[in-house]
């Protein structure tokens, strides 16, 4: 099945008209709706707008909105037919034939379905004597026709060539109409199609329509079965994107417009087969990377052998060793020394990593080329939008990359309680405004799930965060965006960390502190509260007050956590077990957590500095 | 009649659990909420927290919350009985007596009454055990009991000393209830009163309450209705500010609970005589004054001459020159050198200044002592929270403030069309998260009024605005937020600027030309769209489109106004005839000045230096 060309709307991305078109273009669009508000602040006339859009190898695939179409009142009728033929005009200057036309939502809108064909049909006919045709699109908050099956209905009655339909899967989804009728409606009046996700936030649907809506794979509508009823239907224009957003609008157009291509690939990745191609998606944990200049190095190492941790290799080009425990390998890098110890990479195990790369490209993500040295492995690695490396690594039970370290022969750790059985999860602090973006690019480039967004009471505002797991839980991402004032005050108030499992919390917690490790402090009042909620075993809740250890329970099972005190202003680490099927991350505990890393002495040092 | 205690939960403020106590001792609260999980998240016991409030003279007014009291099944009423007996412990350790008990939301609440308030009645058995008194809130969500007047029958039932009602003003008002009946609980019965406004913000009554609530004054709600209500029940307790609210959660504390303390003395001034001085509110505008570095200034000077001024007076300490056209008067301010051109001070008429500054002061405005020379004028002086001075002049015909500077014999502009009547109105720019306490600001320590948050579209994102008037419109200050992005950028979007009325705007704008000016340059297509719209007559619309007038029309009348270059990236001038009685301020044309000022070269400019 052939693929539908792509387009944006002018409002879906920041800055001038000319801006945004530069854009679309460089994302690699093939047309833009040109939104009106943005022709009127503009200098440049239709013409040159459609120059310019020309230029750089865009189309004007639509002029839009022209609002309030009908009227009770014949001497508004007037003044409308008035409008639109200067509307019509601009539409021909701006090189599109297409004008897209929104339900009334005036009170003196028509309330009879004979009278709104009527009208209609006359601005159908103004429109035609331009050259022009209309796009009737059901507004989701319309005074009369709300519903797309409606306004079909209504358009099949006006009965005129130069009328049709205009879709758009926000208004559909979003009033949980079924989509499957768009099919019926027949690509010779189906005139245009838009493409909007949305979050599930517990608001109307205008307010979430005019500042929240995001781009496919976003939200939590579904596309992929809007898009198919759309391609059901024969339709053969361009699929456009138009969206809403109070983020997208400040955000730098050029990210935003990448962002926006990569949510159609992958909208059509997931409906027309071999859009994209094919690859297996990762299945696990390789390794995670933590680069820290040669000084903070020292403490991540202290932190690692405290957790049982030993170094098991070297690099073969040096200054990046390889620590293992149980199933868990670090990468520790020294080669960047500017860098506070932080997460700097993410090595994903996969049965094809070249197809998974490729695929990747294909999804706008950067690829990285990293020396490859003789004889070392060549891992594909891509760029996540906070800077992120995501490795894809041959997944062979030997050689492949750890074969790029010469292993070492120290003294392995002592046996111990608690050792860990592979990394749980990584937490990934956000810039603001980089929530969806990044978000996005763990569904479509490595096929993992967002959960619902979750937010945390920190001492100094919310914490927004995400989780993202792969099929089998394999995989588990969390996204965190602090609050805006801690940003702008320049101290972020998230950092990002890495979970380990172990099989034995208890254990894992005593070894720590035996090896000299320092464990978050849990206050007393938290473990009282345990008691009065959970009705803990007394010898228990005092073994998990002793260790520091926060517990949570869920329909599934039992979680048991604690957190070390953090190595730098960006890093810190989580050792969890999950007892019996536990599914979540503690997030209830999270409160208790931030509160007790704003008390650290490294965070008021850190606040101090600020 | 005697004024209420004052109280403040600590979720209200950001910080850790001893930050917030500061805040709200030093904003003078009698006492405190405390909110479970700022306990929680804290290292001192509870004992150690009442000492730390009783050390700054807070006494602890609540615990709170003890959620989902009520379960259909036994074992569930057990689990929650042992927890009450710890939760009361809490308390009584805090040293209050008040658990305050919020309606269940989860799907095992009792829905028959006679049972619930059998469980009610053991659960205040168990209370009274250890000398606590049980608030019971209706939530606005509850699963069964949302309305206070069905939780106050539910009590009433269940008919033990160790119960009563707690009443919160968003929880009735959200749901539209009417707060009368609360006089018919009556004091014994009424064992807690908490207050919190909200904005009408189309969306779900939890989001509402979890996000945006806001102190008296700052939203949507008839709280002096509700606080009637309330003292007429006989209640003699504290009232208690409880406000979720995103941007309070990473504000100051300090300046949140000044915040907080103002809107709760307003709230009394509205509805207890005598609760404040009485003094009679602004009547009109003085003067704005612009301060500028020397240089700078001269660039003021050149714009004010344009525009038909001219310099009337000179202070008698010099450095500050009053500007006159028309009833308009300006003070430019060269003391400041730092300073880039900016609205630096708001000069207000009233017959009263120190009555009203007496109140500001009660208000916990910040009185600004300045240096008085001899036979100047005494003029107390504010600071409003953003940082410019309010000034408040005696309304005298002669003498008063204007007597500080000496009249000038300079040449008076020659005669010329569209000569300024009066100030129209100012526009101050807030930084992120100072709206609401800005707009406090204006509506209780000027008496203006509040009109709805309007949110315009900028190329670089939305930009919030909202109007305050006082009752004969004869002051109008608007208060504008940019986007987040921008501030991050370290470039807000926004600038000040002072509007000033005339008769004839259409004269203004042909003179200021004649006389260098150069107004800020408006798209033909803007002009174009304004005759679809309108059907302008075309002389009429040429006029308009060779002036760069931009025009508006509502119900009332219509609307000319045209806007300078910015002088500096803090202020730009507008000029505006209001024909016929228009209301507005031609919000539709403020994203085309918006994208006019974003091309000029100063913006440009501006940008490449951020």
């Amino acid at each position: 099945m052939a693929q539908l060309r792509t387009s944006i709307a002018t409002v879906s991305l920041a800055g001038t008209l000319p801006e945004k078109l530069r854009a679309a273009a460089a994302a690699g669009f093939d047309a833009v709706e040109v939104f009106e508000p943005d022709l009127l602040s503009c200098p440049l006339t239709p013409a040159q707008v459609r120059e310019l859009a020309a230029g750089s190898g865009l189309e004007v695939s639509l002029f839009q909105p022209f609002r309030d179409p009908d009227d009770v009142d014949p001497a508004a009728v007037r003044r409308t037919v008035h409008r639109l033929h200067r509307k019509c005009e601009v539409a021909r200057e701006l090189g599109t034939d297409l004008l897209l036309v929104c339900s009334s939502v005036h009170p003196g809108a028509v309330r009879e379905d004979g009278r709104l064909a009527e009208q209609l049909r006359a601005l159908a006919d103004v429109a035609a004597g331009h050259g022009v045709r209309l796009a009737y699109e059901a507004l989701a908050w319309g005074a009369h026709v709300r519903d797309y099956r409606h306004a079909a209905r209504v358009v099949a009655a006006a009965d005129h060539p130069a009328l049709g339909n205009g879709v758009d899967s926000f208004h559909v989804l979003s009033r949980g109409d079924d989509p499957a009728d768009i099919a019926l409606i027949g690509a010779e009046k189906l005139f245009f199609y838009q493409v909007a996700d949305a979050p599930r936030l517990p608001m109307d649907v205008l307010p979430l329509s005019r500042h929240h809506r995001c781009f496919p794979g976003q939200g939590g509508l579904d596309l992929a079965g809007f898009h198919s009823a759309v391609l059901a239907s024969g339709y053969s224009g361009p699929v456009s994107l138009e969206v809403f957003n109070d983020l997208f609008r400040q955000a730098d157009p050029a990210a935003t417009a990448v962002d926006g291509m990569r949510s159609l690939r992958h909208l059509a990745e997931l409906t027309t087969p071999g859009a994209l191609p094919a690859a297996p998606r990762p299945s696990g944990w390789a390794f995670a990377e933590v680069s820290a200049a040669p000084g903070p190095a020292g403490d991540v190492e202290r932190l690692l052998r405290a957790l049982g941790f030993s170094r098991t290799g070297v690099h073969r080009r040096g200054d990046v060793d390889l620590w293992s425990s149980g199933g868990v390998r670090i990468v520790l890098n020294r080669r960047r020394p500017d860098v506070r110890a932080q997460l700097s990479s993410l090595g994903l195990r996969t049965s094809a990593p070249h197809a998974l790369a490729e695929r990747a490209r294909e999804l706008l993500a950067p690829l990285v080329h990293r020396p490859v040295g003789p004889g070392e492995a060549d891992i594909p690695s891509l760029v996540a939008p906070d800077g992120t490396w995501v490795q894809f690594c041959e997944d062979t039970p030997t050689g492949g990359w750890l074969d790029d370290f010469v292993a070492v022969a120290e003294d392995p750790p002592a046996p111990r309680g608690g050792s860990m059985v592979e990394i749980d999860h990584v937490a990934l602090p956000q810039p603001f405004a980089g929530f969806d973006t990044a978000s996005l690019f763990l569904t479509a480039v490595l096929g993992l799930r967002g959960h619902e967004v979750v937010e945390v009471a920190a001492p100094d505002g919310l914490v927004r965060s995400r989780a993202h797991t792969s099929e089998d839980s394999s995989i588990r991402i969390a996204l965190n965006v602090g609050p805006t004032a801690a940003q702008l005050r320049g101290r972020p108030l998230t950092s990002g960390h890495v979970a380990f499992r172990t099989a034995d919390a208890v254990g894992a917690a005593r070894a720590f502190r035996r090896a000299g490790g320092e464990p978050l402090a849990v206050p007393a009042n938290y473990y009282a509260d345990l008691e009065a909620r959970h009705g803990l075993d007394p010898e228990f809740l005092a073994t998990l007050a002793e260790l520091d250890l926060l517990y949570d329970r869920d329909e599934h099972g039992e979680l048991l956590q604690f957190f070390t005190r953090s190595v730098s202003r960006e890093l810190f680490v989580e050792v969890l077990e999950r007892r019996g099927g536990y599914r979540g991350f503690g997030v209830v505990n999270t409160p208790v957590r931030l509160a007790a890393q704003r008390r650290t002495p490294e965070a008021q040092e850190a606040a101090s500095e600020a």
